[in-house]
């Protein structure tokens, strides 16, 4: 179905993703009338599953949830989509200081890391230092903390070399900050790693969260059943191109017509936002925010096999190194079948490869496969690759990340309504930003800007 | 004049501003056919001059040049166009710690600012200090210096914390990057500054080509002539939307049509670029560099008088404040005749006042200058006032600065040629990188590139 020239709705929404369906289905159910334009041929965005033939699924992106989700939950109960846990039973293997670690932990949230005592000693308390100084960082206002200043004029790396001397901290903090943002310590301030774990509620809350479970079908599957339910309200295929509020209502253009609306939720990247026309133009501070929120970087692969051979040999799938595939987990249906075995190259390591072919990359992939998992792997049934910096409609993920400087300098100029255009999108969110939650919320709390505006 | 939809040259240049006219002047003298895009309907893009009624211009945009800076200069002489002196004698004034404090100095480019001695040692230590490193950062590969990996992860503001300890060097030094850059020194990485002084060929180049010369009628005037020597080859609020290089040519869409060239030159800043469309896609190193590459931030306005009165006071018009106006200069015709001052409002000023009216700005600045060089600038002739970061077909100015990781992330991604597109424009210029010069530079590489490319 394309856009017609003549569609009038309330309001319009751009983008299919978590944020742009949550507020579309909200605003549905409130009675207000909805369109939804899709550039691609899909909905979900940065979550994104394909089926495995014979079998399983592979999430491309976005995947785990976890107790202090909520919302994401309530979506998923919503529509009838089940979660299982993650699994982690078994042997993790650490790759650090040229060595290959392999070890067992009871609480695959503790930290117990097979690092020498005066390294784990020194994580822990920067760990609870970093807590505690994420708390006096209000996540709505995070440029009102009282140290705000001194924290967004240095980076996260900045902060990791003045405060830790021990490799194996380094090693660990590193680790945890390219697996929160795909970017390096380099790329982001130390007051957007305080308001990212701030807007998680504590680093408890934000470990007690990670990893723990995965949706049934896939993270794509909350999407497509609202896509289901909006019925021919999501036009596929249609990416918006301009947006014009110069009259009284907002027209958006699209390559196959216009829609005209009440109201219009922008719900992409700050990114892809700017890559929009307005008319009239965006003022200056909203422009120029969305010029500093670049995304992360991440090559993410999956083989399949025809069962979880590694949970055989007590394996859990897990590897976390400092060799070029950063990470790998089990990510098989719970029974194990298929055996799905998911690797990431992230930040400067996915800057590495991104000019590479995607068969490099697939045998640097198996060859880490087979390393640590043993030459079952040498095979898969089937290979995935997914580049996010070359996917036209994300050019990134797993979000934007304001660079330092930004936050002091532009504060709320991301989320303000700009007429009747109102911004969703996970990095708009004050909770769980950058996660598929933040997405969820921030799709509720426009849909919530646009009912208040419709209804005035 | 408008682009028709059958019109097919040798070369497509995408932006009428320094680099992209120098691009197609440089070809065309080569016997290249070629056709300018320019959205605007002016040349000259960051470079704008306005005429004042009467007599006399305003430069809104860049406008000094130095002996150093040795195409440009070439280019004025081939085109015609003169320059004089800045006016620079008279008293300065300073800003800082409360106090207002009128000095003179002999020589204009000299660092005798009347701050505490200890300050000053420290600041020509720093400055040294800062020099010798610069001349380890290759400008043409800075991510190859010995230390590029300590300098990129680390902000310019984190290296003024480590290595400054007065007052008096700290608002100096920021005074510098704030008019360097436009951004704050948490903004900027410390390779970043080292890469721009390295390609300025040294700290004492920079300084001897700071200030030194301005163009009669303004920094406009050379593209003015490029563009009428370029005639009907210029083409006018024509803005490129599509770059298609799918097949044996490359077809530049527009909102009036298209036009076919063997090869294309993007010579606008890498945001706007990465506001253009392409197909096929762009790989993911270029997507993700553009990204890292927001443009600074700065409103310059000018007030005109009959004449330029605060010469009678014996004050050179130049003003380096702590308070929101960051910098004045007289930015008269060589004789005075009328009399024009600038302000600067740069960095995270300019970001306080984006969202104010342009009546408060107004206000602030001619409350400054009258508190400064006295209550005949109360009532200006005219008043000029240039928001950047407003303005559609820039977006920021003066140039766009490579977030903190990304020299050492992202490499020689911005200038390596995809297929037929050749990218231009001051920032992927290896000399006097982010000045107009940088841009000739820029446009006349890009030039030989495609020349290069077409003669093969």
């Amino acid at each position: 179905m394309v856009a017609s020239s003549s569609k009038s709705v309330d309001v319009v929404v751009v983008g299919g993703g978590y944020s742009g369906l949550s507020a579309a289905w909200t605003l549905s159910k409130l009675g207000h009338s909805v369109i939804v334009l899709e550039a691609r041929d899909r909905v979900g965005g940065r979550a994104w599953t394909e089926k495995v033939p014979g079998g399983g699924w592979v999430d491309n992106g976005g995947q785990w949830i976890g107790p202090g989700q909520t919302r994401i939950l309530e979506l998923a109960e919503e529509v009838g989509v089940g979660t299982f846990p993650t699994f982690q039973d078994g042997r993790h293997i650490l790759v650090f200081g040229g060595e290959r670690l392999v070890y067992a932990t009871d609480d695959p949230t503790s930290l117990d890391l097979p690092v020498p005592e005066a390294d784990l000693q020194e994580l822990l308390q920067a760990l609870a230092h970093i807590d505690a100084l994420s708390e006096t960082v209000p996540s709505h206002a995070p440029w009102e903390a009282a140290r705000a200043v001194e924290w967004d004029t240095q980076t996260a790396a900045t902060w990791m070399k003045e405060n830790l001397k021990t490799d194996g901290a380094k090693f660990a903090l590193h680790a945890a900050i390219v697996a929160y943002f795909s970017v390096e310590p380099s790329d982001v301030s130390f007051l957007h790693l305080l308001f990212y774990i701030s807007a998680a509620g504590g680093l408890k809350e934000l470990e007690a969260s990670s990893l723990i479970w995965r949706f049934e079908q896939g993270a794509q599957e909350i999407p497509n059943r609202l896509a289901q339910r909006l019925g021919d309200r999501v036009r596929y295929n249609c990416p918006a191109r301009k947006i014009d509020q110069s009259g009284n209502t907002v027209v958006v253009h699209t390559d196959v017509g216009t829609i005209e609306g009440r109201q219009v939720i922008v719900a992409v990247s700050p990114q892809l936002a700017s890559r929009l026309q307005y008319e009239p133009d965006l003022p200056a501070s909203r422009d120029q925010y969305m010029q500093r929120m670049p995304l992360g970087s991440v090559i993410k692969c999956h083989a399949v096999y025809p069962h979880a051979f590694w949970r055989d040999h007590n394996f859990n799938g897990q590897l976390v190194s400092e060799d070029e595939v950063n990470s790998t987990f089990d990510n098989s249906p719970e029974n194990g079948i298929p055996g799905i075995l998911v690797g990431f190259l992230e930040g400067d390591v996915a800057r590495r490869w991104h000019e590479r072919s995607q068969e490099e990359v697939r045998e640097k992939m198996l060859a880490t496969f087979v390393e640590h998992f043993g030459d079952e792997a040498t095979e898969p049934l089937h290979f995935y690759y997914a580049n996010w910096g070359a996917e036209p409609w994300s050019r990134g993920c797993y979000a934007g990340i304001p660079t330092p400087g930004t936050w002091i300098g532009y504060r709320d100029a991301l989320r303000k309504p700009i007429g009747r255009i109102h911004w969703a999108g996970t990095e708009t969110s004050t909770e769980w930003a950058q996660y598929m939650e933040g997405a969820v919320r921030s799709g509720q709390r426009a849909a919530a800007e646009v009912h208040a505006a419709l209804t005035n």
